[in-house]
């Protein structure tokens, strides 16, 4: 059985939640509390030595990170990776175009406004005015291609879908004003509607 | 006949150059100077609205961007990209960690220092020191990962080693000290010794 090194508000382990609960495979869960730095130590970074979650240990001893390599992995074969050369290409550009122009601007900007900003607003908020801009570029892009398709790639429901929808569905918990978005808004149902859905914890609100 | 979107100094745009040099696949060159902004006009954002050089165009009007989405669409069905399952999910793995964890240090730094902070040192300063330990932690993933594995995967190289190589074999040029890293400057030689290799376009040092 494969086990998930997470952290239960991570948009990034939320991901391989997903998926993994789409596809209906079960797993063992081990909560990693990067807020305790719990993926900065020797026991994690023996499995990760980028002391990053989440990580899926696919057998004994044999660990895969990064999130949206752990998607590409679990989905090779499904329908949640289109079979199409082509469309494959496109799964890949959303994928990366999620890790480079997307999450470091929306979903850090959720993490600082949540946990390092609570205690210390005014320290971060230059770095969080910073990362406003590009994440409205990055909304602004979503949008513009989900103004003319229902999905990410291909008309179908793709782990590009599962990788832009982690964060972007908690935007506004990092600031951004998903309204000016409606494209994005509906492309947001869509995917809440799919079958077996799963809601990311909410534990940052809960704190 | 594919067209590349380029920009002759960029380690993205480099990665392309160097796998199309090495399968052998002639293609049309069409520079965008991103010191001019040419990327965020217009014409080229209909191309890519993401404003980001390298777009591979596939056949007319038909365009990819990302360069590791680029690199994995070009190795498909060849020796540059392990068949085997698990493999290439760690070549993916590789590939989201240099986009995630490497280049905004390693390339950011090398840019901001070629270019920005050439004029207005002063200004930039402080980004660049707050790049330097997260550069230097991504290089001591890879120093550990290449003191075990001639190549990051499979001990073969892939295009996880064009990836990481792109923007680490000119590190220095963004103030980082390689020769702390023994095991990736041998594996730098390893990569520049491959059949058909071809250097980075050292345009920032030409300026």
């Amino acid at each position: 059985m494969y086990k998930l090194y997470d952290f239960r508000p991570s948009g990034n382990g939320y991901k391989v939640r997903l998926l993994l609960t789409q596809l209906g495979i079960s797993y063992e869960y081990i909560e990693k509390d990067i807020l305790q730095q719990e993926t900065r130590r020797p026991d994690f970074l023996a499995i990760n030595p980028n002391g990053r979650i989440p990580v899926l240990e696919l057998e004994p001893g044999l660990y895969l990170s990064e999130s949206n390599a752990i998607l590409i992995y679990l989905s090779e074969g499904t329908t949640y990776l289109p079979q199409d050369r082509l469309e494959r290409a496109y799964v890949m550009q959303w994928l990366f175009f999620e890790q480079y122009s997307h999450e470091p601007y929306i979903a850090t900007s959720r993490f600082l406004l949540h946990y390092k900003a609570r205690d210390q607003p005014e320290q971060y908020q230059a770095i969080i005015e910073q990362k406003r801009d590009p994440g409205y570029a990055a909304l602004a892009v979503l949008e513009q291609q989900l103004s003319e398709h229902p999905f990410l790639v291909g008309n179908q429901y793709s782990i590009a879908d599962i990788a832009l929808y982690a964060y972007t569905h908690v935007a506004d918990e990092g600031g951004f004003d998903l309204t000016r978005f409606p494209a994005v808004l509906a492309w947001l149902a869509r995917v809440a509607a799919q079958p077996n859905h799963l809601k990311i914890t909410q534990a940052y609100a809960q704190k």
